[in-house]
């Protein structure tokens, strides 16, 4: 049996403005920063060892897997770094206020940018100063492979050859992982893992902070999975994500 | 031509304690934060990019490189950590004081463990608690490769395999490389490098926090080196390295 641990980044700056964030490059809040280390915290709490961290190329995710490695006293585990564990990028919107948005727009519209499977929003103009082609960190991906816009089907789509290729070999070798990335992306790991339908997928949502716990027989097919954390916690997540879920 | 930066740690708590430290995994002080983190700047003012960054896996080191990241903006880049970058294994001295060693072994003696290329401190026993071959991060070593004790000859031998076999390739394919280590770790590389002689690495050592930028040719050849830092700030930290040298 194989646990792999799967932990959305802590609140974000843009999570704090209510602004749309996708592939932008944005810090944690104070509050998030201590949801990464109460992350960190519960692990080592519940006696939880790693080999091996995967997370984004996005500073949010990447502090939020260091102040766990951290709290867990396991700084000098390999970590590596994808674009693929990417947040969801959503295209023309990054950066603009959700509440803006939907008084130009209409509620109806933004529901649909956020929440369809397959409606991506508004591709960015590659000569958007807002284009992450001319990023660094993206030097090695063919310009198609960086993305103007995605819905999560378009994510799914990006992050299951990590998966495949990258994740599941070292979780067969008995490697114990831990991934630190971004709701969407932790959402396409998740559809695929439970077979989540297109429709029903539209509902769930990954809670800041709380690590995600998933057992896995042999042939990686989920056993379980839950929340970690005391009961009260975890119930808050619950009907937080439910909330969101309803939003 | 190809520039590589090498950063010695910033101050430990066994810095400050006075204690011999080698392999024990003791954390930054705030100096040391602050001296990592003005690495960082330095680097930033100074248009530095990197493509790929090599560190220990000691957090006095890691903690380092990722004040530097975080200050350079580029959390994203590749780490690779490696014990061979650890620094020198200080034997049975390990965490012991090395003021009162003096008293109770002499100075001269205490010297020659500090001092000497080839004569290495007396060796942990392998069921002393503060031998690391049970540590997990050691885990894929082979039982002998994880030293008892080492004199710089044997940092030497160590670090230089993943000088050849890791570093090299990297470096010849055109990535900029930063190495976060530690002042022995580093000491071995400078004397390969600038082909110092055993007598002579005796009297160079290498101060917290100031990156050393060496410049090679095609052949990986060092055609100069220097320190980042603006005059004052580099006079000052080549007279401490001066006076450390006739400790």
């Amino acid at each position: 049996m194989h646990k792999l641990v799967l932990i959305r980044h802590g609140e974000s700056l843009w999570n704090l403005e209510n602004r749309f964030t996708g592939w932008t490059d944005v810090d944690l809040t104070p509050t998030g920063v201590a949801q990464a280390m109460s992350a960190g915290k519960l692990l080592r709490a519940e006696g939880y060892a790693f080999d091996l961290a995967y997370t984004s190329v996005l500073k949010r995710a990447i502090h939020t897997l260091w102040y766990c490695l951290d709290e867990m006293d396991c700084t000098w585990l390999p970590v590596v770094k994808s674009w693929r564990l990417n947040e969801r990028h959503y295209g023309a919107l990054q950066g603009l206020n959700k509440a803006e948005m939907a008084k130009q727009y209409g509620d109806e519209q933004v529901l649909i940018w956020r929440r369809s499977y397959d409606t991506p929003p508004p591709a960015l103009d590659p000569a958007d100063p807002r284009c992450e082609r001319a990023d660094r960190r993206y030097a090695d991906l063919a310009p198609h492979e960086v993305p103007l816009t995605e819905c999560l089907k378009d994510t799914v789509a990006r992050v299951l050859p990590f998966w495949n290729d990258t994740m599941t070999p070292a979780i067969r070798a008995g490697q114990r992982v831990v991934v630190a990335a971004h709701g969407n992306s932790i959402r396409a790991l998740v559809k695929y893992l439970d077979g989540i339908s297109d429709a029903d997928i539209v509902g769930l949502n990954i809670p800041n902070g709380i690590p995600l716990v998933y057992e896995l027989d042999a042939e990686l097919k989920p056993l379980r999975h839950y929340y970690l954390g005391d009961a009260q916690a975890v119930a808050q997540a619950a009907a937080a994500v439910a909330a969101q879920g309803k939003g």
